[in-house]
């Protein structure tokens, strides 16, 4: 049982890391590029007796508690099996 | 036009970052965690009247040139409209 978590910055938040990634590629070469933002993505494997609903209860938890900052960041948690 | 680009570390590669979050997650009470691994996420939004064809060409090649180091990481793109 795997979760996967991906947290984003709020759309309204400045992502100066982005802007700096968007200006580099632009600079390479690479155009028509309106917008680029980076976020951060976590993988979190389970122990595989877990039941489904626990992974998600947890990964949730952990995602809001510890690996998001809920003021500037949005996350998401998907479970694979 | 939007691509999805997740960047996670090849599976010998240590992940110092990873472990130092699962050694914390686990001292906050979670357990049943096996691994927890920390990867990168980008979204770039692309002009919308860009071909499918040419986004996610573009995509890869910043995915490879740019956003991973191919020699420790592995990239995955994925073409959202």
């Amino acid at each position: 049982m795997k979760a996967k978590v991906y947290v984003t910055l709020k759309p309204g938040v400045l992502d100066p890391q982005g802007k700096a990634i968007h200006h580099s590629v632009e600079l390479l070469g690479f155009e028509n590029i309106r917008d680029l933002r980076q976020g951060k993505y976590f993988e979190i494997a389970f122990d595989a007796e877990l039941p489904e609903a626990d992974a998600r209860q947890a990964a949730e938890n952990i995602a809001g508690n510890v690996l998001a900052n809920p003021v500037i960041e949005d996350y998401r948690v998907e479970i694979v099996s």
